[in-house]
Order: structure tokens, then sequence, then C-alpha cells
């Protein structure tokens, strides 16, 4: 045998044993060495490999925990469920005496009839990737029947399939490490429930070089990251309308300098004021220094109570030289419970999310006053659409004879061609009420 | 040879007989023989079979005419004409000393720079199919070049060709037969065009079986017999929406039956009444029995001073129990100068042509007063057109959300889904004022 040769054989060895993926099962299938159980007192037991949890009335979740600890990982386990059962994986989770009373709290891969492999954050945030964000994703379970499961947790990206299957696609940053933990969920006194199991077995995890082993995703992602853009996003045209830290890219919508008071950045906020109520009249109106055409811009809001302010496009700050607000088309941004303004304009034309005493909303968007909600302006050339939470409230066509004759019933009438322009600056409106802006994203079309 | 040879040869020479087409020329080619001269003092002089007319000043248009009068014929002749000149060909033409002193009236076959072979009514309508009526054939001739013209003229039916180029393509029905005559038109005192000659040859005429040889034309047909549906608007789907003599198809908006005063039918006209200017007071606005979904309505109006009037469609007569019109969307009939209602609404939504209160017009319409003007619309689904005479003055989409934002601005706004409905009666608007109608035509889409 040639030198060559010898040295051919030689690499080829060692990359077997480089680069084969290395997976470490988390369960030696006779007993639970190396996992801790947690919270409840649900029974799990081991036999044959599988790791069988059953179900028990009047005992909060039980949680069969690991000992290590986890950061970058691919986690595979198939399991199977009874009918009717909730269960769930934990992953980068943790239990903290101080926090909800040791409560194990964390990423879960969701087990249920309805949207397994979605992700929760147990005891913490609640839904991070919600069933709806991947429809195709939904009722995937069927009960009595073994499931392969796969999640990949690496850096901030939070990857799961069942059986091939894509079903979430989370960038988010808030847990780095934790355990992994098997669900027993409460059944608090459901009799029927009663002794049902839910199983797990061939659980395994690969944690070294696990950014060579990530695998596309065919979910659409969501970036829970607070004012970031994520690669996808990226990939995708997405830009940042605004830092996060600090003012640029924004000046006041009268003034060439962003405004000395009225607003405020701390903490990834973007803060609005209360001064009265008042259109403009303390810091005012902030405008992004450039113009945008086409455009998907997404912005999340919260207001306080009874508070009014608005998102403007197609602005021209040039235009009103005197007091108010500068004028563009407005997404509006109102407490349609205590606002008075809910109720003038005509047929609910001046509520949350109507393009302002133009066209009022066909649907409330799911708007909840305690959290940020998001708003959404779709521009592409004349056709234009608002969008709350993701629901699409209004719809219309600009720069044609219905839109003029729509604009002159309305307070615009004696802006000329308003709303027509092809470009325009895009605005937070200042209207003396607190509200809060953050992840304000923009995508040129 | 064979008797059946012989049988095939007779039958030949018969059918060469028989149906060969017959031209008579109308002049012998040596002098006016069968002509005379009338009007003016211009000379037509003819040599080597061309007969020449010189323009000359100050004198009145000079014809020269056939001592016979044709009916129904083809007539072809060449013609050439010098710059500036304008000229022309009379058909089915009189001169009657009881009638504007003599001078020639009639069908004109047009010669000018512009609009060759259009048909113009010398001394009666004026325009019978004008320039602008087929684009293809404006700026046809060429000065000083021979030109081929045909005209047809077989029962309502008024054809002309320039070299084979289809000009005019006319459905009238006013006079059926009279002399041909060749035109010089006055020059005034016009230094520059004295002297100047147009020049006809080879003029010969067929008046057998002229049906036989009717030519297609690819020329767009122009209707001028009142409430008459031509063979060719038959043949395109369009039907007469008011027959010109009776009420049938019509009904009161609020009775079952035609109103008992208030509107007249005479001589071809419908009219509603003068009453005082109030809204269905007196006859009440009239609609049509049968609803209509997909359309093209053309209606001829003529209205006095100060008038108001519309068409309304889409229109649901049991909706408005109570007093005024009918609720339906309206093609605004009034007399914007006089009509106080004009200078009301926004921006000039209640004027001539405008949608009712709900989009103004972008476009006058060439609007005349003291002449019939034509109003069409044009529904297709959500998609609406007005047109006034035959130019597009309103355009809109229904069944939107900017469509009802701007029905919740106007009078409208307490109809439930105004103007949404699939399919509606077509209504003429009894608004108290003289008004009238005819050439009420629908075509279904």
């Amino acid at each position: 045998m040639q030198n060559r040769h010898i040295l051919f054989i030689l690499v080829f060895l060692l990359s077997g044993t480089l680069f084969a993926q290395e997976w470490t099962p988390l369960c030696n299938g006779k007993n639970l060495k190396g996992w801790k159980k947690l919270n409840g007192s649900a029974e799990f037991k081991v036999k044959d490999g599988v790791i069988t949890g059953v179900y028990k009335m009047n005992t909060p979740n039980t949680f069969l925990v690991t000992e290590n600890n986890y950061g970058d990982f691919i986690l595979e386990f198939d399991f199977k469920i009874d009918e009717g059962l909730n269960s769930g994986v934990q992953f980068r989770s943790q239990s903290r005496k101080d926090y909800h009373k040791g409560k194990v709290y964390g990423y879960q891969f969701e087990i249920d009839g309805q949207c397994s492999g979605s992700v929760y954050d147990e005891e913490r945030r609640g839904w991070l990737y919600p069933p709806n964000a991947n429809p195709a994703a939904i009722k995937t379970l069927k009960s009595g029947v073994w499931h392969k499961a796969r999640i990949e947790a690496v850096g901030n990206s939070i990857r799961t399939w069942i059986n091939d299957l894509a079903c979430t696609n989370l960038w988010d940053d808030m847990t780095p490490e934790g355990f992994i933990a098997l669900q027993v969920h409460s059944i608090g006194n459901n009799k029927d429930l009663n002794g049902k199991t839910v199983s797990w077995k061939d659980i395994r995890i690969c944690t070294t070089n696990v950014a060579q082993y990530q695998t596309n995703s065919t979910a659409p992602e969501i970036n829970t990251v607070v004012n970031s853009i994520s690669p996808a996003e990226a990939a995708d045209g997405w830009k940042l309308l605004w830092d996060g830290k600090t003012t640029e890219g924004w000046r006041g919508a009268k003034i060439n300098a962003f405004p000395q008071k009225g607003w405020t950045i701390e903490n990834g906020i973007l803060k609005v004021h209360k001064s009265g109520g008042g259109e403009s009249t303390n810091g005012g109106d902030i405008v992004t220094v450039r113009k945008y055409r086409n455009f998907i811009l997404k912005v999340d809001f919260k207001i306080t109570p009874g508070a009014n302010s608005g998102i403007k496009y197609f602005v021209n700050p040039d235009l009103n030289k005197g007091e108010g607000s500068a004028i563009g088309c407005e997404f509006q941004i109102l407490d349609d419970k205590k606002h008075p303004d809910a109720k003038l304009g005509v047929k609910g034309n001046r509520t949350l999310g109507s393009l302002y005493d133009l066209i009022p909303t066909i649907n409330s968007g799911n708007f909840n006053i305690n959290e940020f909600n998001n708003a959404t302006v779709v521009v592409m050339d004349n056709h234009v659409e608002h969008l709350l939470n993701g629901i699409k409230v209004v719809e219309y066509e600009r720069n044609n004879q219905m839109w003029n004759a729509l604009v002159a019933y309305s307070k615009y009438k004696d802006w000329p061609d308003f709303g027509n322009a092809a470009e325009g600056h895009i605005l937070l409106q200042d209207h003396g009420d607190e509200v809060w802006f953050k992840n304000i994203k923009i995508k040129e079309l």
C-alpha cells in the first residue's frame, strides 16, 4: 500500500470521528438516573427504554427534570400521548425558589391535540410561537401514536419539528441555557383523565457542533427579540426604522432636530409623554428623516388609558406650517373606550386602526389595551392596507376619483391632493398622551 | 358538344348578365348635360372626363346638381382637391324655395383635410357622423392627389369609404331620396384660395340590386333614428328600454302602474312636467318594471333652464316608503348654472353627471343646455362609469371598504348597504322640473 493510500484512509477514519453527529441519550432506559421530579406528585415510570408519566388528579404540573443544564443543542425524542391530555417538553428551563415558588418556567415544546410543536413560555410570557403562527402545524398530533420530535436551540434560534413537519421557527434571546424536563400537566379533579399517560423514548441530545447540524425551517419566523432584526428578517429585506437606543433616523416634524422634550428612550421603548392631550403641543410629532415609497411598516405600540396617538405615512412635514399635527394618512391609535374621538367622525372612522377620519376598520384586530399591539401598514403604489395584530382592518386604493371624493368629505379636504403623494415621511404622533413604541421595522418593496 | 355543356354555358352567360353590377356614369365626360348649377356662381368646367370646380371669392356655396333624384344607390367617384379647400358631395339632397331660400340641404360626403368621408347634414342638422366618431378616418386626405370615394345609401344605412378605408357608418332615416351635387364651398374674400380647384372624375352610380352589393363597414355605427335600434345595434345586443310611444316596461316607483299625471309621451319624447321643483311630488319617479345587473344604459336628455332630474340605477323602490325619490345611485341631471343644488354638497358632487352627493365629475362632458345630451352608465359588477356625451366623467368601484366609507359621509348613510346591490331597477326622476328623455337604450352585459 502506498503512503498516499494510507493517508486517504486515515483522513476517512478521522472524518468519521470528527464529523459524525454525536448523540447522548438522556435516559438509560432502565431507571431515572440523571433526572429528578419537581412541583407536582404525578408518577414517572421507566421500563424497556420508555419513560411514562401518569396523570393524577389534584396535583399541580409535575416535571421530570434533567440534572444537567443544556444551552445550544439538538434534542430528539419520540412521544405518545393519550387523548385529551396536555403535556410538553421544557428546555432552557429553570426552577428557582425566588420565582413563583420554584415552579418550573421557560421554553416548552407543546404537546397537545391542537398545537403540538408550538413553543410556550411556561410560567413566564405565555405563547412565544402561538399555534396560529403556523397553520400548517395545527392538529398534527394523533393520540396513542408514537411521534418523532426534534428541537434545535442554537443561539437565538429555536426551531421544532414533529415527524419532519416544521412547527416552530422562533428567534428569542431570553434564556440561553437550562434544564430539559418532561411535563405531566395538572388535570384538576377530572376523573376521566386520571391514570392516562404520556410516554417518551429514545431521548437523545447533541451538544457539539450543533450549528452545523441546524436545519432550514419552512415555518414562518417569529422574532421576539426587542428592537432586533433576525438573520432571516435581514435576508428578507427588513430593517430597523428605530434602533431601540438613539434618535438616529428621526427628527421633529417641524424642526430639524429631535425634540428636546416630550419624548424619551428608555429600556428599548420610545415613549411619548403625557402633556394634557393636545395635538403636537409638547414635543410635537416625530418623522423619519427619509421618505418611503412602497413598504411594509411594523410598529408595536402600547397605549395608556384614554390615550390618543397615531402612525402617519405619506407625510409631507412642510404642508402644515401652522399648529397641529403634520399632514399625512394616519393609522389611528386610540383608546376607543375612553377617548371621546372614537365617537366623533363618521361611522367609526376615528377609531383604533382606522384610516383617520376616512375609513373605519372592519375588525377590532384583537386589540388588548394591557399589552403591546402591532400596527402594520402595507403600501404598494396606490394600494394600502392597515393590519392590527396581523388582521387586516383597512384596505383602500388612493389616487382615484373615489379616493378624492372621500377626502373631499373629510378633515383633509383643503390639503391639495391629500394622500396621493408617491412617497412621504413616516410619523409618530404626539397627541399629549403617554404611548409606548418599540420594534419599529420597515421592509421596502 | 353535349347538351349538358351547352346548358352550363348558357347559365354562365345569363349569370353574367343578371348579376354583374350595373354602373351608370353621371357625367358624359364632355359637357355638363344632366347637371345644373345652384346657389353660388363659382364655375364648373368639364374636360377629358374631369369635372373641375373653381373657387371664387364673395359667392356662397355653389353646387353642381344632378337633374335626376336617387334613393338607394352605390355611388363611386374619384376626387382631387387643392390644399386649404373645403368641398363635398351632396346626396339625397334637395333645394326648395320655401326652405332657406332654396339653399341646397341634405347629406354631404365631406371633403376636407381633416375629416373627408364624414357625413354632414348641409343646411339642416350639421354633423351626423362627426369626424371624432371614427378617429381612424381623420386626416385621410392628401391635397393634389386623386382619391377613390364610395357612398352606399341603402334604406337607413349610409356608409362611405375613401381609398377602401371605411369612413362613415350611419343609420339615419330623414330623407330617403334626392339629387347628387358637387360642392364648391364659399371662400368669403380669401384671395389665397381664389382660383384653386376641386376635381371629380369617373362618377358612376348603381341603383339596381344595391342591397346585394352593400359592403360591411369597419367604422363604428351611429344611429340617428330616434327611439330605434338599428340592425347592427340589435346584433350587438342593444334593446330599447323605452319604445318611444307607450309606457310599456315602466311604472311609478311607488305604485304598480304608470303615473296618471306628471309625465307625457309626445312625438317620441318622454317628458317630466314642471311642477314647482319638488322631489317626486307630482307624478313621481318612474322605474323599469325589470331589474338590471350588468349593463350599458344610454339616455338622451334635454333640460329646461334651472331644471333638476336624474337617472338612478341599482334602485330598490321598496326601500324608501316615505316621501321623496326612490333610493339608488344617481347620475345627476342638473342645470349647474341656475339650480342651487350645484353649489351644495361637497366639492361639486351634486353637479351634472356626478354620482349624486358622492363623486363629482372630472369633466364637463361638452354639455350643451340647448340640445339633447347623452348620459351613459356602464355597470360591470362592482365597476361603474358615468359618461356624458361619450366622455367619462365618473368612475368608481363599489362593494368595498372605501365605497362604504364614502357613503357613510353622504346623504345615503342611513340606507343599509347603499349601492351594493347586485341588481336593481333603473329610474327616471321627477324633480318637478321639465326635462325631456329619448333614445333610452340598454345593452345587458
